[in-house]
């Protein structure tokens, strides 16, 4: 039995990525029913400026109530070091700090060169190192499979700046499809160069379903010897270009295929499912998706979890 | 480079599943635009009373001008002898026939248990040798990955029924996950136990996206050596339980994936999306689907047929 490890990035990466805002209650309330359903890793939200993203800005608060979860592993993002101070201060298990592999991508995002970024990230490890060793950093490489504004990002510069995420001293660096480019042969390519460079150093698989491929490309992934996936339940969050076609991959969708597969995810699946209603009732107005919920397990499914 | 045969079902499978009626010129057109979009197997309609289907009444025509079309294998469902002589008559290149691996599915579906089936397939079989030895005979394991009825469906005995069905003649075997219920490590041990047992007689995937695993079975499938996949353009047909959650896995998408992974398909994916137009002007009431040709191919993208 393989295990496999599903992050719940949907507090994060959902939530800041639409139009309404979810009250601090509401999204504790949503965090605590996926826990009760299994999962262990929680991406909750991201300290940045409450200006560009009013979604986020009572982060350091559901930081707060998630500690109080035993045995979950609390993230939070941060796009730079004033961010991953606030994180730290807040009493985050994990930072994590996207970065671009797309030079282009990186200026329109963040307003920073990849080298600068680089260099923004020793920043963070250097502060975590003097103030909070026990803090983990995981850099993920955001569009390593392509990118709309340039277009193709070449492999080699993708896995070059893994390197050197580690070289500066993070300790797991992912790979994300940022812009639902990905294809199966290329998850598999980019994550055996990633595995032969950085070993147990490399982190989740970020895969979006933005052409469907979602779920086609985690199974590559895991294929390759990957271990721990993001995912957002209801397919929160991401491009909204047609029903359904999400950025992020679905919580729900990604749990069922694992589980249907033998591999162990920790994760109750009809717990998981109800873990939706907390989540709708905070968001009323927004659509969510999954089709396995929406379809149900079939017929003489056996949970493991 | 390795090739894979998409074979296109919308005409069929999607056209009988929905309650619109399809004019015969709009098919026509519609299938027109698929073979000029490089698809070179195309199911037409299916031979059955047009009482209970009337949507596939003018299925001999549609032949007919499909035949017109050089280099394209023209199939057709028949249920029974009956619909398999008028397949036969109105000139197909290959009869498909259904035969379901679950007891209870095969009795609810065409009122015969799986015995009396291959009676019935054996009676085909005699026909076609008799009649028009030239005519490929497929036959599809229907719910051969799990049962809405009866739920699980054992390996055993769907390997066995594919034995069967090739010992009374039929030329091919493929395997249907009829109600969408399959996982990727199920689509590899049922594909490697199929090999192994009928070798080059093994048939297409024909797969469904009901719980959003469409394509990740279809690569499973593939890196199981299977190289003949069934799809429908616009996802049509099928159950229709959420947005986007059709039975058949998109013809669109499952081209994407497999031209983006580098196997060659012989099909161009931009006039494979043209080819939605006369789809959706001949069904001016339902809705299609495809996560590719909404979000757009990615930037870079080279089309290789």
């Amino acid at each position: 039995m393989n295990q496999v490890l599903i992050s719940e990035v949907g507090p994060r990466d959902g939530l800041q990525s639409i139009q309404s805002i979810m009250p601090t209650a509401d999204k504790c309330r949503w965090i605590d029913a996926l826990y009760l359903a299994g999962l262990r890793e929680i991406e909750v939200g991201s300290f940045v400026p409450p200006k560009l993203l009013p979604q986020m800005a009572d982060t350091a608060t559901v930081v707060k109530h998630a500690l109080t979860l035993s045995g979950l592993t609390v993230m939070a993002l941060a796009p730079n070091l004033k961010g991953a101070e606030a994180a730290i201060l807040a009493g985050v298990h994990k930072v994590t700090i996207p970065v671009s592999a797309s030079e282009a991508h990186s200026w329109a995002n963040v307003r920073k060169t990849r080298a600068e970024m680089i260099t923004e990230v020793a920043r963070i490890v250097r502060y975590r190192n003097e103030n909070a060793p026990q803090v983990k950093i995981e850099a993920g490489v955001a569009t390593a499979f392509g990118c709309t504004i340039q277009g193709i990002v070449p492999e080699d510069e993708v896995i070059r700046l893994a390197v050197e995420l580690i070289n500066v001293g993070v300790d797991e660096s992912g790979l994300s499809d940022t812009t639902g480019y990905a294809n199966p042969a290329q998850v598999k390519r980019l994550f055996r160069r990633l595995h032969l460079e950085i070993g147990d150093k490399a982190g989740a698989a970020h895969l979006h379903n933005t052409r469907g491929l979602g779920l086609a490309n985690c199974l590559a992934a895991y294929e390759e010897g990957v271990t721990s996936f993001d995912a957002s339940m209801g397919g929160l969050g991401g491009c909204p270009f047609a029903p359904g076609a999400s950025g992020n991959v679905v919580t729900e969708d990604l749990v069922f295929m694992f589980e249907a597969m033998g591999a162990v995810t920790g994760i109750n699946l009809e717990l998981l499912f109800a873990a939706r209603k907390p989540l709708q009732l905070g968001l009323p107005v927004e659509t969510i998706y999954g089709m396995v919920p929406e379809a149900g397990l079939p017929k003489g499914f056996q949970l493991t979890s």
